[in-house]
Protein backbone atom coordinates (compact mmCIF):
# COMPACT_ATOMS: atom_id res chain seq x y z
CA UNK A 1 0.00 0.00 0.00
CA UNK A 2 1.61 3.13 -0.85
CA UNK A 3 2.22 5.82 1.89
CA UNK A 4 0.64 9.39 1.89
CA UNK A 5 3.55 10.66 0.61
CA UNK A 6 3.79 8.62 -2.26
CA UNK A 7 0.54 9.21 -2.79
CA UNK A 8 0.59 12.84 -3.03
CA UNK A 9 3.86 12.98 -4.84
CA UNK A 10 1.69 10.16 -7.66
CA UNK A 11 -0.90 13.06 -7.66
CA UNK A 12 1.78 16.10 -8.28
CA UNK A 13 3.16 13.79 -11.08
CA UNK A 14 0.05 13.53 -12.71
CA UNK A 15 -0.52 16.99 -12.68
CA UNK A 16 2.73 17.85 -14.18
CA UNK A 17 2.20 15.23 -16.90
CA UNK A 18 -1.37 16.31 -17.10
CA UNK A 19 0.24 20.01 -18.06
CA UNK A 20 2.65 18.92 -20.11
CA UNK A 21 -0.08 17.28 -22.45
CA UNK A 22 -2.03 20.16 -22.56
CA UNK A 23 1.05 22.69 -23.24
CA UNK A 24 2.04 19.76 -25.92
CA UNK A 25 -1.39 19.33 -27.87
CA UNK A 26 -1.91 23.25 -27.84
CA UNK A 27 1.18 23.28 -29.68
CA UNK A 28 1.03 20.26 -32.23
CA UNK A 29 -2.65 19.32 -32.28
CA UNK A 30 -3.44 15.46 -30.58
CA UNK A 31 -3.01 14.22 -33.02
CA UNK A 32 0.92 15.47 -34.10
CA UNK A 33 1.22 14.90 -30.19
CA UNK A 34 3.15 11.73 -29.25
CA UNK A 35 3.12 10.54 -26.03
CA UNK A 36 7.35 10.43 -26.52
CA UNK A 37 6.97 14.54 -26.67
CA UNK A 38 4.93 14.98 -23.44
CA UNK A 39 6.78 12.31 -21.63
CA UNK A 40 10.32 14.17 -22.65
CA UNK A 41 8.32 17.67 -21.48
CA UNK A 42 8.37 16.77 -18.35
CA UNK A 43 11.42 14.55 -18.14
CA UNK A 44 10.48 11.16 -17.56
CA UNK A 45 10.93 8.10 -19.76
CA UNK A 46 7.96 6.85 -21.90
CA UNK A 47 7.38 3.85 -19.81
CA UNK A 48 7.23 5.78 -16.98
CA UNK A 49 4.77 8.30 -18.04
CA UNK A 50 2.41 5.11 -19.24
CA UNK A 51 2.30 3.93 -15.56
CA UNK A 52 0.39 7.25 -14.87
CA UNK A 53 -1.61 7.41 -18.48
CA UNK A 54 -1.90 3.83 -20.10
CA UNK A 55 -2.87 5.50 -23.73
CA UNK A 56 -2.76 9.44 -25.41
CA UNK A 57 -6.60 9.10 -25.12
CA UNK A 58 -6.46 8.51 -21.25
CA UNK A 59 -4.62 12.08 -20.92
CA UNK A 60 -6.63 13.53 -23.64
CA UNK A 61 -9.91 12.42 -21.66
CA UNK A 62 -8.53 13.58 -18.22
CA UNK A 63 -7.74 16.93 -19.52
CA UNK A 64 -10.78 17.77 -21.35
CA UNK A 65 -12.80 16.86 -17.85
CA UNK A 66 -11.15 18.76 -15.88
CA UNK A 67 -11.50 22.06 -18.15
CA UNK A 68 -15.65 21.10 -18.21
CA UNK A 69 -16.10 20.84 -14.62
CA UNK A 70 -14.02 24.09 -14.23
CA UNK A 71 -16.16 25.63 -16.55
CA UNK A 72 -19.17 23.81 -15.54
CA UNK A 73 -19.01 25.17 -11.78
CA UNK A 74 -17.93 28.16 -12.36
CA UNK A 75 -20.84 29.54 -14.67
CA UNK A 76 -23.39 27.43 -12.62
CA UNK A 77 -21.86 29.45 -9.69
CA UNK A 78 -22.11 32.70 -11.79
CA UNK A 79 -25.67 32.08 -12.88
CA UNK A 80 -26.82 30.97 -9.72
CA UNK A 81 -25.88 34.46 -8.32
CA UNK A 82 -28.87 36.63 -6.80
CA UNK A 83 -30.65 37.64 -9.87
CA UNK A 84 -28.32 35.97 -12.14
CA UNK A 85 -29.02 35.54 -16.00
CA UNK A 86 -27.30 32.54 -18.01
CA UNK A 87 -26.11 35.22 -20.28
CA UNK A 88 -24.53 37.40 -18.18
CA UNK A 89 -22.41 34.46 -16.73
CA UNK A 90 -21.10 33.50 -20.23
CA UNK A 91 -19.67 36.68 -20.84
CA UNK A 92 -17.54 36.50 -17.74
CA UNK A 93 -16.89 33.00 -18.70
CA UNK A 94 -15.53 34.37 -22.12
CA UNK A 95 -13.56 37.00 -19.98
CA UNK A 96 -11.99 34.38 -18.27
CA UNK A 97 -11.04 32.20 -21.41
CA UNK A 98 -9.49 36.07 -22.44
CA UNK A 99 -6.72 35.28 -19.79
CA UNK A 100 -5.66 31.50 -20.98
CA UNK A 101 -5.40 31.47 -24.59
CA UNK A 102 -3.77 28.25 -24.33
CA UNK A 103 -6.29 26.54 -23.13
CA UNK A 104 -9.02 28.04 -25.46
CA UNK A 105 -6.09 27.58 -28.11
CA UNK A 106 -6.29 23.47 -27.13
CA UNK A 107 -10.00 23.10 -26.51
CA UNK A 108 -10.49 24.79 -30.26
CA UNK A 109 -8.48 22.25 -32.01
CA UNK A 110 -9.49 19.55 -30.24
CA UNK A 111 -13.44 20.15 -30.72
CA UNK A 112 -12.70 20.92 -34.53
CA UNK A 113 -10.34 17.48 -34.87
CA UNK A 114 -13.35 15.67 -32.90
CA UNK A 115 -15.46 16.27 -35.51
CA UNK A 116 -14.13 13.03 -36.83
CA UNK A 117 -16.38 10.00 -35.84
CA UNK A 118 -13.20 8.13 -35.34
CA UNK A 119 -10.97 10.86 -33.20
CA UNK A 120 -11.29 10.03 -29.58
CA UNK A 121 -12.82 13.10 -28.08
CA UNK A 122 -15.59 12.56 -30.40
CA UNK A 123 -17.87 11.11 -28.10
CA UNK A 124 -16.79 13.00 -25.44
CA UNK A 125 -17.26 16.79 -27.95
CA UNK A 126 -21.16 15.62 -28.90
CA UNK A 127 -22.09 15.08 -25.14
CA UNK A 128 -20.11 18.26 -24.06
CA UNK A 129 -22.21 20.40 -26.65
CA UNK A 130 -25.09 18.15 -25.81
CA UNK A 131 -24.91 19.37 -22.17
CA UNK A 132 -24.27 22.77 -22.80
CA UNK A 133 -26.87 23.07 -24.91
CA UNK A 134 -29.40 22.10 -22.35
CA UNK A 135 -27.69 23.88 -19.37
CA UNK A 136 -28.05 26.91 -21.32
CA UNK A 137 -31.69 26.32 -22.35
CA UNK A 138 -32.70 24.86 -19.26
CA UNK A 139 -31.84 28.23 -17.63
CA UNK A 140 -33.26 30.10 -20.61
CA UNK A 141 -36.51 28.35 -19.77
CA UNK A 142 -36.71 28.72 -15.95
CA UNK A 143 -35.92 32.78 -17.20
CA UNK A 144 -39.21 32.20 -19.67
CA UNK A 145 -41.19 30.52 -16.66
CA UNK A 146 -40.59 33.44 -14.43
CA UNK A 147 -41.28 36.58 -16.77
CA UNK A 148 -37.58 37.42 -17.31
CA UNK A 149 -37.77 36.81 -21.18
CA UNK A 150 -40.49 36.48 -23.81
CA UNK A 151 -42.04 32.59 -24.47
CA UNK A 152 -42.24 32.82 -27.96
CA UNK A 153 -38.63 32.03 -28.52
CA UNK A 154 -37.14 28.56 -28.65
CA UNK A 155 -34.38 28.33 -26.32
CA UNK A 156 -32.70 25.54 -27.40
CA UNK A 157 -32.40 27.15 -30.63
CA UNK A 158 -31.12 30.24 -28.83
CA UNK A 159 -28.72 27.88 -26.10
CA UNK A 160 -26.80 26.71 -29.59
CA UNK A 161 -26.67 30.25 -31.30
CA UNK A 162 -24.98 31.35 -28.04
CA UNK A 163 -22.58 28.51 -27.91
CA UNK A 164 -21.83 29.18 -31.57
CA UNK A 165 -21.08 33.06 -31.16
CA UNK A 166 -18.70 31.90 -28.18
CA UNK A 167 -16.70 29.42 -30.46
CA UNK A 168 -16.67 30.98 -33.11
CA UNK A 169 -15.50 34.66 -31.74
CA UNK A 170 -12.49 32.47 -29.90
CA UNK A 171 -11.84 31.20 -33.32
CA UNK A 172 -11.19 34.32 -34.91
CA UNK A 173 -9.15 36.16 -31.68
CA UNK A 174 -7.02 33.30 -31.11
CA UNK A 175 -5.63 33.83 -34.62
CA UNK A 176 -5.63 37.52 -34.99
CA UNK A 177 -5.94 38.83 -31.18
CA UNK A 178 -5.20 42.29 -31.68
CA UNK A 179 -8.36 42.34 -34.38
CA UNK A 180 -10.70 40.95 -32.65
CA UNK A 181 -11.74 41.58 -28.83
CA UNK A 182 -14.41 38.15 -28.46
CA UNK A 183 -15.27 39.65 -25.22
CA UNK A 184 -16.58 43.04 -26.73
CA UNK A 185 -17.85 41.13 -29.41
CA UNK A 186 -20.12 38.71 -27.37
CA UNK A 187 -20.49 41.48 -25.33
CA UNK A 188 -22.61 43.15 -27.96
CA UNK A 189 -23.60 40.26 -29.57
CA UNK A 190 -26.13 39.14 -26.10
CA UNK A 191 -27.03 42.97 -25.50
CA UNK A 192 -28.96 42.74 -28.68
CA UNK A 193 -30.23 39.28 -28.23
CA UNK A 194 -31.05 40.59 -24.68
CA UNK A 195 -33.14 42.99 -26.29
CA UNK A 196 -35.27 40.49 -28.64
CA UNK A 197 -35.92 38.67 -25.90
CA UNK A 198 -37.45 41.23 -23.42
CA UNK A 199 -41.22 40.47 -23.05
CA UNK A 200 -43.23 42.76 -24.74
CA UNK A 201 -44.93 44.24 -21.50
CA UNK A 202 -41.33 45.89 -21.38
CA UNK A 203 -39.72 48.34 -22.92
CA UNK A 204 -37.19 46.96 -25.80
CA UNK A 205 -35.35 47.65 -28.80
CA UNK A 206 -32.02 48.54 -29.56
CA UNK A 207 -32.43 52.30 -28.06
CA UNK A 208 -32.80 50.61 -24.70
CA UNK A 209 -29.68 49.28 -23.94
CA UNK B 1 6.89 21.18 -74.07
CA UNK B 2 4.89 19.36 -73.08
CA UNK B 3 1.99 18.24 -75.40
CA UNK B 4 -1.60 19.36 -74.90
CA UNK B 5 -2.48 15.47 -74.21
CA UNK B 6 0.07 15.51 -71.91
CA UNK B 7 -1.05 19.36 -69.71
CA UNK B 8 -4.35 17.91 -69.63
CA UNK B 9 -3.61 14.97 -68.22
CA UNK B 10 -1.41 16.71 -65.82
CA UNK B 11 -3.81 18.53 -64.86
CA UNK B 12 -6.35 15.75 -64.03
CA UNK B 13 -4.06 14.14 -62.15
CA UNK B 14 -3.60 17.33 -60.43
CA UNK B 15 -7.20 17.66 -59.31
CA UNK B 16 -6.94 13.45 -58.60
CA UNK B 17 -3.96 14.28 -56.09
CA UNK B 18 -6.38 17.46 -54.90
CA UNK B 19 -9.44 15.37 -54.07
CA UNK B 20 -7.86 12.41 -52.37
CA UNK B 21 -5.73 15.15 -50.29
CA UNK B 22 -8.99 16.87 -49.22
CA UNK B 23 -10.75 13.64 -48.42
CA UNK B 24 -7.86 12.55 -46.49
CA UNK B 25 -6.88 15.89 -44.28
CA UNK B 26 -10.83 15.34 -43.17
CA UNK B 27 -10.41 12.36 -42.19
CA UNK B 28 -7.34 12.36 -40.63
CA UNK B 29 -6.51 16.37 -39.64
CA UNK B 30 -3.92 18.50 -42.02
CA UNK B 31 -1.17 16.75 -39.22
CA UNK B 32 -2.45 13.34 -39.12
CA UNK B 33 -1.91 12.81 -42.83
CA UNK B 34 1.34 12.12 -44.51
CA UNK B 35 2.11 12.51 -48.33
CA UNK B 36 2.16 8.53 -48.50
CA UNK B 37 -1.07 8.40 -47.28
CA UNK B 38 -2.28 10.68 -50.23
CA UNK B 39 -0.19 8.60 -52.61
CA UNK B 40 -1.58 5.23 -51.50
CA UNK B 41 -5.31 6.92 -52.18
CA UNK B 42 -4.55 8.23 -55.76
CA UNK B 43 -2.66 5.03 -56.65
CA UNK B 44 0.79 6.65 -56.62
CA UNK B 45 4.28 6.67 -55.78
CA UNK B 46 5.08 9.18 -53.11
CA UNK B 47 7.61 10.12 -55.65
CA UNK B 48 5.23 10.40 -58.36
CA UNK B 49 2.71 12.68 -55.78
CA UNK B 50 6.29 15.05 -54.57
CA UNK B 51 6.30 15.41 -58.77
CA UNK B 52 3.01 17.40 -58.79
CA UNK B 53 2.98 18.92 -54.99
CA UNK B 54 6.95 19.27 -53.61
CA UNK B 55 5.38 19.78 -49.66
CA UNK B 56 2.01 18.59 -47.84
CA UNK B 57 2.31 22.56 -47.21
CA UNK B 58 1.70 22.96 -51.33
CA UNK B 59 -0.76 20.80 -51.25
CA UNK B 60 -2.86 22.43 -48.70
CA UNK B 61 -2.59 25.84 -49.58
CA UNK B 62 -3.77 24.85 -52.89
CA UNK B 63 -6.75 23.26 -51.64
CA UNK B 64 -7.82 26.30 -49.26
CA UNK B 65 -7.24 28.63 -52.06
CA UNK B 66 -9.52 26.80 -54.25
CA UNK B 67 -12.56 26.50 -52.02
CA UNK B 68 -11.50 30.29 -50.96
CA UNK B 69 -12.12 31.71 -54.64
CA UNK B 70 -15.50 29.33 -55.17
CA UNK B 71 -17.13 31.05 -51.81
CA UNK B 72 -16.34 34.16 -52.58
CA UNK B 73 -17.24 34.40 -55.96
CA UNK B 74 -20.46 32.21 -55.27
CA UNK B 75 -20.95 35.25 -52.11
CA UNK B 76 -20.27 37.91 -54.57
CA UNK B 77 -22.40 36.71 -56.92
CA UNK B 78 -25.95 36.50 -54.54
CA UNK B 79 -25.08 39.63 -52.89
CA UNK B 80 -25.12 41.59 -56.69
CA UNK B 81 -27.66 40.35 -57.73
CA UNK B 82 -30.50 42.96 -57.65
CA UNK B 83 -30.95 44.61 -53.66
CA UNK B 84 -29.03 41.48 -52.60
CA UNK B 85 -27.85 41.83 -49.37
CA UNK B 86 -25.20 40.28 -47.83
CA UNK B 87 -27.18 38.80 -44.76
CA UNK B 88 -28.38 37.17 -47.37
CA UNK B 89 -26.36 35.72 -49.39
CA UNK B 90 -23.94 34.19 -46.31
CA UNK B 91 -27.35 32.07 -45.93
CA UNK B 92 -27.40 30.76 -49.13
CA UNK B 93 -23.93 29.66 -48.64
CA UNK B 94 -24.69 27.79 -45.45
CA UNK B 95 -27.21 25.61 -47.38
CA UNK B 96 -25.01 25.31 -50.00
CA UNK B 97 -21.98 24.02 -46.88
CA UNK B 98 -24.82 21.60 -45.58
CA UNK B 99 -24.96 19.79 -48.65
CA UNK B 100 -21.11 19.28 -48.30
CA UNK B 101 -19.94 18.04 -45.11
CA UNK B 102 -16.53 16.53 -45.63
CA UNK B 103 -15.41 19.82 -47.45
CA UNK B 104 -17.00 21.58 -43.99
CA UNK B 105 -14.92 19.27 -41.88
CA UNK B 106 -11.79 19.36 -43.43
CA UNK B 107 -12.18 23.37 -43.47
CA UNK B 108 -13.32 23.41 -39.68
CA UNK B 109 -10.50 21.13 -38.53
CA UNK B 110 -7.95 23.01 -40.60
CA UNK B 111 -8.80 26.60 -39.20
CA UNK B 112 -9.02 25.30 -35.49
CA UNK B 113 -5.17 24.02 -36.00
CA UNK B 114 -4.22 27.18 -38.01
CA UNK B 115 -4.45 29.23 -34.80
CA UNK B 116 -1.00 27.67 -33.70
CA UNK B 117 1.44 29.94 -35.44
CA UNK B 118 3.53 27.54 -36.84
CA UNK B 119 0.87 25.63 -38.63
CA UNK B 120 1.59 25.87 -42.11
CA UNK B 121 -1.91 27.23 -43.27
CA UNK B 122 -1.57 29.87 -39.89
CA UNK B 123 -0.98 33.16 -42.05
CA UNK B 124 -3.43 31.71 -45.06
CA UNK B 125 -6.34 31.70 -42.54
CA UNK B 126 -5.43 34.72 -40.90
CA UNK B 127 -5.89 36.97 -43.69
CA UNK B 128 -8.91 34.59 -44.61
CA UNK B 129 -10.45 35.77 -41.85
CA UNK B 130 -9.33 39.46 -42.55
CA UNK B 131 -10.33 39.88 -46.16
CA UNK B 132 -13.76 37.88 -45.34
CA UNK B 133 -14.95 39.90 -42.56
CA UNK B 134 -13.62 43.43 -44.88
CA UNK B 135 -15.39 41.59 -47.41
CA UNK B 136 -18.99 41.74 -45.60
CA UNK B 137 -18.48 45.03 -43.21
CA UNK B 138 -17.36 46.30 -46.65
CA UNK B 139 -21.23 45.25 -47.66
CA UNK B 140 -22.59 46.27 -44.53
CA UNK B 141 -21.01 50.03 -44.92
CA UNK B 142 -22.34 50.33 -48.57
CA UNK B 143 -26.05 49.19 -47.36
CA UNK B 144 -25.74 52.21 -44.32
CA UNK B 145 -24.54 54.54 -47.39
CA UNK B 146 -27.99 53.89 -49.34
CA UNK B 147 -30.61 53.37 -45.93
CA UNK B 148 -30.69 50.26 -46.14
CA UNK B 149 -29.51 49.76 -42.58
CA UNK B 150 -28.87 52.18 -39.50
CA UNK B 151 -26.17 54.14 -38.95
CA UNK B 152 -24.95 53.64 -35.49
CA UNK B 153 -23.71 50.27 -35.83
CA UNK B 154 -20.11 48.91 -35.79
CA UNK B 155 -19.65 47.10 -39.25
CA UNK B 156 -16.77 45.47 -38.76
CA UNK B 157 -18.12 43.98 -35.46
CA UNK B 158 -21.37 42.75 -37.38
CA UNK B 159 -19.45 41.10 -40.09
CA UNK B 160 -16.60 39.35 -36.98
CA UNK B 161 -19.87 38.26 -35.14
CA UNK B 162 -22.02 37.24 -38.60
CA UNK B 163 -18.76 34.90 -39.20
CA UNK B 164 -18.31 33.39 -35.75
CA UNK B 165 -22.31 32.78 -35.81
CA UNK B 166 -21.38 30.29 -39.22
CA UNK B 167 -17.88 28.57 -37.94
CA UNK B 168 -19.81 28.22 -34.38
CA UNK B 169 -22.99 26.75 -35.69
CA UNK B 170 -20.83 24.22 -38.28
CA UNK B 171 -18.90 23.34 -35.56
CA UNK B 172 -22.02 21.97 -33.84
CA UNK B 173 -23.74 20.76 -37.00
CA UNK B 174 -20.84 18.51 -37.91
CA UNK B 175 -20.39 17.18 -34.60
CA UNK B 176 -24.36 16.28 -34.64
CA UNK B 177 -25.90 16.63 -37.60
CA UNK B 178 -29.48 15.04 -36.35
CA UNK B 179 -29.65 17.82 -33.53
CA UNK B 180 -28.10 20.99 -35.04
CA UNK B 181 -29.98 22.18 -37.91
CA UNK B 182 -27.35 24.94 -38.83
CA UNK B 183 -29.36 26.95 -41.81
CA UNK B 184 -32.05 27.19 -39.32
CA UNK B 185 -29.96 28.48 -36.49
CA UNK B 186 -28.51 30.81 -38.71
CA UNK B 187 -31.31 31.94 -40.75
CA UNK B 188 -32.68 32.55 -36.69
CA UNK B 189 -29.89 34.63 -36.18
CA UNK B 190 -29.67 36.60 -38.96
CA UNK B 191 -33.78 37.33 -39.23
CA UNK B 192 -33.02 39.10 -35.52
CA UNK B 193 -30.11 40.41 -36.90
CA UNK B 194 -32.09 42.04 -39.50
CA UNK B 195 -34.56 43.57 -37.13
CA UNK B 196 -31.69 45.62 -35.15
CA UNK B 197 -30.51 46.83 -37.91
CA UNK B 198 -33.54 47.97 -39.50
CA UNK B 199 -33.36 52.24 -39.77
CA UNK B 200 -35.39 53.73 -36.92
CA UNK B 201 -37.75 55.12 -39.66
CA UNK B 202 -39.14 51.42 -40.55
CA UNK B 203 -41.20 49.57 -38.55
CA UNK B 204 -38.93 47.19 -36.31
CA UNK B 205 -38.75 44.88 -33.96
CA UNK B 206 -39.15 40.59 -33.60
CA UNK B 207 -42.97 40.87 -34.33
CA UNK B 208 -42.42 42.70 -37.83
CA UNK B 209 -40.52 39.94 -39.91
Amino acid sequence: MPTRGAYASGRARREAILRAASEAFAAHGYRGTSLAMIADRVGMSAPGLLHHFPTKEHLLIDLLALRQQRDAARVEALASEGGGRILDALLVLAAGNADSPGLVRLFTILAAESVDDDHPGHDWFVERYRRSRHFVAERLIEEQRVGMIRDDVDPQMIAAQVLAMFDGLQLQWLLEPGEVDMVAGLDDYLGGLRSQLAPPELPAGPEDE
